[in-house]
């Protein structure tokens, strides 16, 4: 008989948590016993997992269940209170959240770049920013062959990386119902539909946002490489299926575009959809509900030396958060 | 008694057509008639300007009509044909289309960039393409003080930017109508309602697409300087308003970030929406309707030697087409 593992999943009432959940099921994660977690609100409430029920509970009542594996996805506060305590317990901890993240103490893992440094040990492993995963799973191996000195990308983000308000907020605009205000909550401070709004998360004192510097500090520490140079600019689109990305690239060595191609498309976690000839590219509408990093437009910018201009899109409710959380949960279980 | 001048607009049902007419109408434009000219099918029907009638013509009759001023928006292949049988017969002719953008002979115009290269002699002069024309006029002021050595940007196009057709599309997939397909002409390979699609006008052999080309061109054309490092990224997203830029510039030389904020507010055509403290930064929804070039998230980007990213916004068929031609022709009425 093979071993099942009694999994948390603390949001589960959330659109990550109820993602993760659907990715634990597809991906036939060895669960016995699932413990979804939620606030007092929403606990009592009736999750179907694998065709059986689980009754939602709250964050104390999850602790004292002793799971051996927690997926955090409900908000950096509830993260901060509630992951060391799940620790505590026996649990190891995979948080969705940016709370935990640059904690020096804390692995900030994508399996397909760094997942070697995952022991098994681990209290709290933080999952990393949506736009900076699928940024980085292509990235990585071109970095190993021929070293990235900066980094300029512009992404286009989904209303579904705000949750519930985001995608509430468009529906409602798109419906005509009063446009900035979602059970009295605003997810942006204007509207989406039909427009483009250059802010994601709050302003730093240097006027990038907490979502640009994300971009910096996690690639950093991802690639344990302080020296890669990037610079972000993160906008948020009215879209639904997934995050896409402008990435410029400037590497340290000459590289060749055929063997470009030829590593990616051997890249675990990749897909290269590039054929202009044929319109073929990356768009959220097709990334959406896939776990792979989608990559295409893929050609060298004459601009600057060794220069390369990429077009990234992922299903950011996947590979940028829920996906790559369980990606980590196979890791351990390997490693346990 | 002022002087008064018979002006065409070539293309006058169509969607820029219809904004050249609206804004020269609104910059009382000293017309003494209007010429409206359009394909035989659209010929006989009626445009109001100014609270008179005219009829719209066809490209013959328009040129037998001997205008002074021919202000052309019908698709390159019209202005290929057209655009020197209304010079000869008089007119200056200033083009929208690509099709004369790229001729030595003929002088590519944003007014507050190099207006002063006019000299009120010219046959055809060339409006330049939208994303450029946006990305020029801050750009300008800030490559005589400090010399841009290298410019990344990448693009956030309205569907405004494909005319009726691509509008059509969009509202019409909307409404949960067949969506790539109107009037059996598809605006886009793909849906464009919720998802972005990478790939403006054809691509070329390098697998950048002639629009991103135009940005390079196009740039180096209107700056008179051929050293400038251009890599564009030109992207279709589900917008009306405007066309939104990501920005980002490396300059030869030192500069000061205060000095940048002084120099735009006072450049001509530009407005500074930059205050993220109050959430202030150019949007699409705000940029429609409007002439001027917004600029926001004005900051140094420290990935490189004087480096900055700019966030520019602007209504596409305003300063991106319409005003810009307008504004042309105000110049030449001047050195009439």
């Amino acid at each position: 008989m093979s071993k099942v593992y009694k999994v948390a999943v603390v949001g589960a009432t959330g659109l990550v948590g109820s993602k993760m959940i659907e990715v634990l099921s597809e991906h036939k994660f060895p669960v016995g016993e699932l413990v979804p977690v939620a606030s007092e609100r929403s606990a009592g409430k009736i999750i179907n997992f694998n065709g059986k029920e689980f009754k939602v509970v709250t964050p104390a009542e999850g602790v004292a269940a002793k799971p051996d594996i927690a997926l955090f996805s409900a908000g950096g506060e509830t993260s901060r209170v509630w992951a060391p305590e799940f620790a505590k317990a026996g649990a190891v901890v995979i948080d969705n959240s940016s709370c935990w993240r640059m904690d020096p103490s804390v692995k900030l893992v994508v399996p397909e770049v760094n997942g070697d440094i995952l022991d098994g040990k681990e209290g709290i492993i933080a999952n990393p920013n949506c736009s900076t995963i699928q940024m980085l799973v292509p990235l990585w191996p071109l970095h190993k062959l021929y070293k990235i000195k900066r980094i300029v990308v512009s992404t286009y983000q989904s209303v579904t990386g705000s949750g519930m308000k985001g995608i509430n907020q468009m529906t409602r605009e798109r419906a005509g119902v009063d446009s900035t205000l979602v059970n009295g909550v605003p997810a942006y401070h204007y509207p989406i539909d039909k427009n483009i709004i250059p802010h994601i998360d709050s302003f730093a004192d240097d006027d990038y946002t907490k979502e640009e510097w994300k971009m910096v500090n996690e690639t950093h520490k991802i690639f344990n490489d302080y020296s890669i140079g990037v610079s972000a600019t993160t906008v948020r689109v009215p879209v639904t299926g997934g995050h896409s990305e402008s990435v410029n690239v400037e590497f340290e060595k000459e590289y060749d575009l055929k063997e470009v191609f030829e590593v990616l498309k051997k890249t675990p976690g990749v897909i290269v959809q590039d054929n202009p000839a044929e319109n073929v590219y990356p768009m959220p509408l097709f990334a959406f509900g896939k776990d792979e990093v989608f990559v295409g437009r893929i050609r060298r910018d004459r601009s600057v030396k060794s220069g390369l201009n990429l077009w990234v899109v992922a299903d950011n409710l996947r590979k940028g958060a829920a996906t790559n959380a369980v990606q980590i949960a196979e890791q351990i279980i390997k490693l346990k």
